[in-house]
């Protein structure tokens, strides 16, 4: 759940409502251990002409250990922003802006992964805090190229994302996460 | 539900494990007696880049009646045919060859019509036959051409789709579904 | 989505993961201009042997306007507190103790309900805040009684629950996220 | 999917639309060559009371090859039977009258088990027919003993049901819907 760079451009949102200034990284950290913080989680995947999943996407990355590991798109909804909305920045964000993601028309999740800060209370863990992440398989149709802090993208079969040596490369549940959407996608190995 | 001229050409299905014939008319009456068939219902929308849905595609018919009829794409699981296939046929059949739908990746309908030959039982009925159908709102992206018995396709907002004059023209319970299609991707009215 | 008393007492959690303290109103205050927070929005309802929903619970209550209203249950789940336990937290506290709920097995809601506080980018709306809520239905087969701040708990059929009169009196949405999950549980009238 | 002894009693369904004659076995070979089947799967739990699945019940079985196996709630639905009474009445055949079964208020399945007569179609083969299977998970509260066919009825944790061991004794892809069953409610190991 890596989101360094996190913000939107300060002319992202300019409606009336947006506040005078979004948090600093010290009132973040303030808030990350008082309340729960919205996520979403999207899965990247390929799908033949009849919509079965044939490849999911996973980010290629070298944690602040010094790990190489790998990871689903994922990050923080905004003060303002519509899931919807959230799910296209991340994208954007970490597969580039001509990925042409097909966002789900509903707004109802395949799960909701609790990513808590104490291990071991669900199958998620974050560190750093408490989020709540709404998660959704994500088509993409377009040439994705990895952004920012990540080395690659690389296209894995369901079989090869399932299997224990890509597993044991993903962090704070997030392998477990893309189980749980192989298995919605009715392609758990 | 109309399903006239339902049934694939008979190279279709070029797999050995093909029944050697396919049902005819006096066996699927026979059999629509004494069993319940699997259909399938497609919404078709149109969603905006963030996957909100902007509009919805009604066919318009003349039933048996005589009387100008608004439906959605719906029709039966032929034996040995995946559910996506038998979205990806009747769409096809309904909207032309090139309305490039975009099937959900998972197989959970966002709900399940059961029409009933006896009105009543559920808000679905089908004098025909019992049929179980399995209901799933599917973007597309293409040129929509009404094919066959249908004299054209509408694309209506979400709330002109709901309104009580398109909802009079919807047979069966289809204007149900449609609503609850709405109620799923957050377009109620 | 009123959460006046929202806060569990002192003892409610005692892990060592708990904040030195939770937030104060004024806290609060700041946080929600700042970030949307995590709602769960719960439908009590009554259901027959089948499962089939015979019954919606409502809760009366005045607003600080003076206004009659009726409500869903509905709150915001705490730093540290699994969804499942902020749906328990809030039905015990808006029906009472023994009110026995089903609180379903899987986290995968039926919609999700996005209050903004800016009216028209969603049906739903929260003058107070950015809310991103989690709806579930919960059939409940204890003894209900209001507590607090409500009038009354009023069982109605799923047709009274969505009629003009009933919808009238729901604020900020609830009446179509009350219809969502009518549509969901096949029972939209 | 063992559906012997499949049929309810004569006096099961009184309703005026009733066939005259229930399919006899030789019919219903005949039709299991040339259409889907709708079948349920109930995957029947228990949970705790904030409605966390702590086990799963299997039925043991013999098979008519003389193997043991274990399986999931499964059975065909009947002509002008409801999803929710087809649940039920498998519910009561498989483990009896007292097990006081939870049917989920919406008809929306967690999935849906296409069952071929040619395997690797799907993760699902049945090699009598062509079932298309809507799949739901089912807290069950009472006591439960195992009818029929089956020797005996086991709860087993989620992490016990999807071990190799188990699995590896569950028939025609149940193995997978009972996994599928657990990524939904946040339990697959």
């Amino acid at each position: 759940m890596t989101d360094t760079a996190d913000y939107p451009s300060d002319d992202f949102y300019p409606e009336p409502t947006q506040p005078s200034g979004w948090l600093t990284d010290e009132d973040l950290a303030v808030v990350r251990a008082q309340l729960p913080l919205v996520y979403v989680d999207a899965v990247p995947v390929r799908v033949d002409d009849s919509g079965d999943v044939v490849a999911v996407g996973l980010l290629l990355r070298v944690n602040t250990q010094g790990v190489m590991t790998r990871a689903l798109v994922s990050g923080r909804v905004m003060y303002h922003e519509r899931l919807r909305d959230a799910l296209l920045r991340h994208i954007e964000k970490d597969l580039g802006p001509v990925a042409l993601p097909q966002v789900p028309p509903s707004p109802q999740p395949f799960t909701v992964a609790e990513y808590f800060p104490t291990p071991g209370i669900t199958a998620f863990h974050d560190p750093r805090q408490h989020a709540v992440s709404l998660a959704y398989v994500v088509p993409v149709t377009g040439d994705c190229r990895p952004q920012q802090n990540a080395l690659d993208l690389a296209w894995l079969t369901p079989e090869e994302a399932c299997a224990d040596d890509v597993q044991a490369e993903m962090m704070n549940g997030q392998g477990m996460l893309l189980k749980q959407a192989m298995a919605h996608v009715g392609r758990l190995p």
